[in-house]
């Protein structure tokens, strides 16, 4: 081997490492509550492992068994950590069943510990993978925790995440490597065909009732509308109908009145509807999920 | 200039600088709720800017749009943490209308993240304003986030609260100065007149649904009540009155019987109504804000 | 004294510091709810004393006044916290009257700073009383909180943890040793008779609506029923019956249908019972507490 070739290795396992380097910072995502101490138990194995760590939640609200909408909040907050951050996620309607448990990798240097059971599903789609491991619990368990069957978030999830994140296991330390894929929730793409922009709601923006959509503003540009133009909104649950009505488009709630239906671009950037100071979702009674659509024409 | 001006200027410079110096603690009020990811895509930004913050919550339970409550979870929290300390606080209905985005210095040295829009009144009185600085967002906003026109918590607001408090910049580098004033909620001051106090109900003990008012011990004092002794207890909402009775005046709840309404001053010291291991506000169907009056008397 | 003697004490001396030394961990439970700034001032008191501290939630939605639970919770969590933590719990329903303002140190190293009124309860039955102090508020209490009456949980109880949990005072420093005992709340311990277990329901798995029980597994064993096997659960509220059917006994869920009820052993390794992606106590109507009882039978 030539030396500049040994060098070439050696510079790319440097940027690899300090690519993907974790950073001391875990992050916490479930669908247990602040009830009762089973989020606390997963912070004291945790700080157990290491008192170094930088612990935060995401969030712990998410409805119970709802997977997809743990692979949206997942999808919503991650990119804004740093790379070499380890987020663990538990929404484990599984638990105890064939699902694996693993850690992907992803291309931009974030780190997810969860059942893989549609979870990674929006994630790996934005931030690529870049290698998915299998938790080898013979070594990455809470220890005097076998007996117990059904707290993986505490003995396997939180053990790992922390053990990874702290340094104390090395990625490949994980486990095995698994194929680079991860199990997918279908759901509809946005596509625009014949002027009408089609789409799901995703998600809502919760605490205010506004229902956001999965069309980004770069495929609604193709609508052709402007600010202070109205556009055509159909929100259908299933095939029933549940809202049409011609919407104005805002940049900000400010350029309308209290009270007034509008259409926005979120946070994320995706065609969004609100009532300005009210709740749309409770109005017009609209939920989200996979069986919720919507179309956008002029 | 002589050698004792110079050191004079110097030691007033000192001990500005030590009285004012950021201390790394970063804390977060919102009234996003904790069902999505808005919170922690905040901690998400503020531990990229550096993870060396102490990053804590006030509070993401400020009903939706409510000004004024945000502005009394400052006053009721604020004073408790360490000078130097950066709150970011983001209640902000007018998002996108020209309110601006500044940051208040307090006489105490606490730093305060915020739309100018309200939130300011209590602390600003409380702590009283030592400076006001403009969110100068050319430089103060998080890269690539231009296109987005609705999280401003996210990518002005927790970033420029992170950098502050990280001493990335200084409090000049936030933007221009502007006089030494925030914009005010006009609210009834309390008052003492003709043997009667009257004030108002800032806000509720909400866990328990005791009823705190705008009312000082102090002012109290010159109603000549004693411990043991009972007031009469008057409450209107607007014009109507809701509650009319005589109530025991206790230093604590042991005082007094299950079930009993009882006067007390609380962690404020400002006088308060409660049902001892019961809820007053919902009892007596008591809110809190501007339209609500309180009256005692002997 | 011979030099053996001394080396002795002195290994002795040096083993008891560190398995009870400090560890900067500082964890927090209340009734407070999050709703207001009440626990945000107990943590900016708390980092007013020192900015090293790692500070750590519990919960803060003890139901209000409910010691009990309060007791529970801890259980459920602190042992899985290192060895030197300190916990901060006030569900304080006696706040101002004679209850005594103790801090516990298990015989396991963890620390534990709360009004002594059965929040101990369980805790020092797991963990074991190694020593028990009194808080002596004329040093350990907030500086200038002397005219307050009502707010115990920000100027003592959260003071003193973060004194002590940073070493700012020793635990000997906390006040005047007490007889090593805490209050005990009264409670149905597990029983095995005639074939039938009887024993109490603690609490709720208050996300998922699973109805824990205070029967371990090892005592379920003498019943002599395998996984898979029907077991008869009744259900009692006082006198009245609420539930009474056979349940089938699974390692996991993914072992029954949805929709049907399943016995398993929680995470603690007791006898729980559940509707598989149901609600259980919403649908048998079935709460928690000294007032339910279970029996399991063949």
């Amino acid at each position: 081997m030539k030396r500049r070739t040994i060098l070439f290795f050696i510079h790319g396992w440097l940027t690899a490492s300090a690519l993907f380097a974790q950073n001391g910072i875990l992050v916490f995502q479930s669908d247990f509550g602040l009830k009762d101490g089973a989020v606390s138990a997963m912070k004291g194995v945790s700080v157990g492992v290491s008192p170094a760590l930088k612990i935060f939640d995401l969030t712990h609200e998410i409805p119970a068994y709802n997977i997809w909408e743990a692979a949206y909040r997942l999808l919503q907050t991650a990119p804004y950590y740093p790379k070499g951050t380890v987020f663990v996620s538990v929404c484990d309607p599984g638990v105890g069943t064939d699902r694996k448990s693993v850690v992907l990798l992803t291309r931009s240097g974030h780190y997810f510990v969860t059942p893989d059971n549609g979870t990674l599903t929006l994630i790996a789609e934005k931030l690529g993978i870049q290698e998915v491991r299998e938790i080898d619990e013979a070594v990455n368990r809470l220890r005097n925790s076998n007996e117990s069957y059904t707290f993986h978030g505490r003995d396997v999830y939180a053990y790992t995440g922390a053990r990874l994140a702290a340094r104390v296991i090395t990625f490949a330390q994980v486990g095995k490597k698994l194929p680079a894929e991860i199990r997918k929730i279908p759901y509809q793409k946005p596509v625009f065909a014949n002027g009408v922009l089609s789409g799901t709601v995703p998600v809502l923006d919760v605490q205010y009732g506004n229902v956001w959509t999965n069309l980004p503003k770069s495929l609604f540009a193709r609508l052709g509308a402007e600010t202070g133009e109205r556009v055509r909104v159909q929100i259908f649950n299933k095939d029933e109908k549940t809202f049409d009505d011609r919407v104005v488009l805002v940049n900000t709630f400010g350029e309308s009145k209290e009270g007034e239906n509008v259409a926005y671009f979120n946070s994320l950037l995706n065609f969004s509807v609100a009532v300005n100071k009210g709740n749309f979702a409770e109005k017009y009674k609209v939920s989200s999920g996979p069986d919720w659509r919507i179309e956008v024409s002029k």
